[in-house]
């Protein structure tokens, strides 16, 4: 493909467009599968998302959660067991109703999600105090039967999900959980490069079950916002339903307190959309399947040289520690530069006959496209910085992009105006607490209530502050956030 | 649990229910899951499984396979593509028939293996010769509707899976890829200290769709084989029925070759069947999820120093590369003595005040039950010792196993003597190639045809010798294994 032909493809100002185009282009995903919404993890894509997994699993084992791995069908009987939670999935679920030619006596479904395959087996786990906390976690695919329009990552119809279910002794213990888990994200955000906020939602959009749900989101540069991560408090809801009972310290038996705490490949949807650009996608530096790549510039005469020149490189580097490939193909250089700033290598190296003799190399970033020699003698410190300086651009980026996408506004009709010229961010405003005053903002704004922004990991309590409701005027102390959302 | 009460529970000369039982008290898996068959992957046995996981993918990683990952539902209309294939599988695969409330236009099943999900995107995948070879492998779960019985690891629902998929330009090139397959398996089968044979299929046994298959067999201290992996070569067979062409450099169009790799849970299951005993289940070093467990001796007064000692041993070993656990819960080390053993941690170390004192430890492996002090200057050496030592034993005892369980019996007169008096194990022979030959020495033998052994992974060609068959005398060169098999 020429230089021309990719600038047609990749135009990040048609930016839904430019996403579906730049995961098929760099290789992430492929969506040509026979089923809608079900597609391909092709070798590049799935290595990223297993590097994404990886660094939730050492998050995970560091909190003492131990990794399960739970059946993927789910018997009807216990789906229905929580009210609520059924209500929310029913119109969603795959069925199973055949095993060979017979048909099953109890139909089975996909799990949408693990409660419902977890909680009869923590009943039989979970007997004393001494067995709590019982924190488990488990990275499976799961299925939802979507029927809105699907998009790489984002919206499709399986999943690969991460979810984490605990188990506590008191409502105390599942929040101070769900302080762990809020401090586990901003880690886990901070590898990623990825800035979020965290929003707890309303009452009439929390998870089906949930006492309260808290969403990670992040802002996508279509400016609508995107759901990384929830976190929910169920309390006993579930235990009620399921019998997850244990034996106090004082002799009784007391309902478990439980949470969870759930991820997916939309991660990878977001480091797509927010860190690529026209020419392809930029992969962190600590998710990169291979973090350089050596483009050998083989001058006449000295091909033999150049390479195995390029191939000790190679070996160096990876005695340091680093992934790293070289591109030994007998194509021209700038191909192979186009190559691998569309699957977004963080870091192009280039080495020739000059490199060789001066003991020199070229370091090309593909965040900013500069490029800079350096000492062989320095590679370690060298390959560290710029490493470290790629994901220090990559955050602050994208958190350019997040604190510009927000804007305060005290009134409907500033708020109302600001939409009128073309505002397609998210609004913050404030929120006396009265339904027909959400609903007023919800249609003259034309977006939804996202939630209530949570002061930070450490407190998890809501961020509050003196103002008048955007509607009505009344004083009060809620802030709210509306926007567009996947 | 007193040590009287588990020697009740296991007692390996009943193979069945020992094995039953160890699973479930070494917590590897809960079977209690409410569907048959589908079992759940508890903290401790997911991470030996993901060890071996592991072992697989460096292999597949190093001989240039890329992992992916295909969704796992398949619409009928691409499975019944290639005919032997279907009737192999037809009446053993789940069907979804609804998504939430709406029945599909195209049911869709779980993928059995993924043949069918996954060609007819190598249609669209392969080109050209520049795109091959191309090998491919997925680690995934596989569904079969079982009717027969259940048993953890070897004959379950959810099966945990691994296949290598690959397509080559010509028959000779897929056979060199069968030989590398071969060699995998010889890597991966020596960190799992397990022994096998290869054994090629009868055409009668093959895999649906194949034109060969060689079974990787283990012998279980039941006397049964166990299938642990099997390799198959397609030929043209599917790439005919998804068209999965290509450019050769003649400039025509060809059909690929294609083979399949396949490993599953029953690796493990191998594992704990042939090394475990009546103290529990014991588990080679390359997969255990902790290498030692530490075991403070707290003598009165000393507590803290012996505590303050076990948690900088800890250290030193982490530091070293190892896996190591503390347990320093407040119970008597006879009881978790106990509860290591069960569990196979492949080496306790104690530490009390006088080792302390003296710069010593003791070193208790588990395979063995013997003791040796050593000293806290030859640390890495020691510990690097004795895990490959405790390799070497269990990999040397399973050896005997699977060789005291062949017997090569060169009449059926003398074969049917053997049975007769008890003989469990696999019988070796001689068979002339007809049918009848075949049917009668089943019948009589009560085993069936597991095989024609193959001469080693580098060759790849059927072991033949002179003799006569079994049956009817006749002079021929086919040796031939009978078993009875899991």
């Amino acid at each position: 493909m020429s230089d021309d032909e990719r600038k047609v493809v990749l135009d990040k100002s048609d930016f839904s467009e430019w996403y579906n185009n730049v995961v098929d282009v760099a290789g992430l995903s492929d969506k040509r599968y026979p089923i809608k919404g079900m597609n391909v993890w092709t070798a590049y894509g799935w290595r990223i998302m297993r590097n994404i997994d990886e660094v939730i699993r050492r998050e995970c084992d560091a909190t003492g959660h131990g990794e399960v791995c739970f059946p993927l069908l789910i018997p009807k009987t216990e789906f229905q067991k929580e009210a609520d939670h059924i209500k929310g999935f029913d119109s969603e679920v795959y069925w199973v109703t055949h095993g060979g030619l017979n048909e099953l006596d109890v139909p089975m479904l996909l799990r949408p999600t693990s409660e419902t395959a977890m909680y009869p087996m923590f009943a039989l786990w979970v007997r004393s105090h001494n067995d709590l906390p019982l924190k488990t976690y488990q990275i499976v695919n799961t299925f939802r039967y979507e029927t809105k329009m699907t998009r790489s990552f984002i919206r499709v119809r399986e999943i690969h999900f991460f979810e984490a279910h605990t188990c506590h002794e008191s409502y105390e213990d599942a929040e101070a959980q769900i302080r762990e888990d809020l401090r586990i994200m901003d880690r886990v955000a901070k590898e990623l490069c990825l800035p979020y906020m965290l929003i707890r939602r309303p009452d009439w959009d929390k998870f089906a079950g949930a006492v309260y749900s808290i969403g990670v989101d992040t802002l996508m540069p279509s400016m609508k916002t995107l759901q990384l991560g929830s976190i929910h408090q169920y309390r006993e809801n579930f235990s009620r339903a399921y019998g997850i009972e244990y034996e106090g310290k004082d002799g009784e038996r007391h309902f478990v307190h439980q949470t969870t705490y759930g991820m997916s490949e939309r991660l990878l949807g977001a480091i797509v959309g927010i860190h690529g650009d026209d020419r392809g996608v930029i992969i962190p530096p600590k998710l990169a399947p291979f973090q350089f790549v050596i483009i050998p510039i083989l001058a006449k005469d000295r091909v033999d040289m150049v390479l195995k020149g390029a191939k000790e490189l190679k070996e160096e580097i990876e005695g340091l520690g680093f992934t790293v490939r070289l591109d030994d193909r007998d194509t021209r250089p700038g191909s192979k530069h186009y190559d691998w700033e569309i699957k977004g290598v963080p870091v192009r190296i280039e080495i020739g006959p000059r490199d060789l003799e001066k003991g020199t190399l070229v370091l090309a970033r593909r965040d900013l496209s500069t490029k800079e020699t350096i000492e062989r003698s320095e590679l370690r410190e060298a390959l560290e910085r710029v490493l470290a300086d790629i994901e220090k651009e990559l955050l602050s980026r994208a958190e350019r992009i997040l604190e510009e996408g927000i804007r305060e506004v005290d009134s409907i009709y500033d708020a109302s105006d600001l939409v009128k010229e073309g505002w397609e961010g998210v609004i913050k405003t404030h929120w006396c607490g009265e339904m027909d005053c959400a609903e007023e903002m919800e249609k003259t704004l034309d977006r939804t209530f996202l939630g209530f922004p949570v002061e930070d990991p450490d407190s998890g309590e809501l961020l509050e502050e003196d103002g008048n409701c955007m509607v009505c005027g009344r004083p009060c102390r809620t802030l709210v956030y509306l926007s567009r959302s996947y």
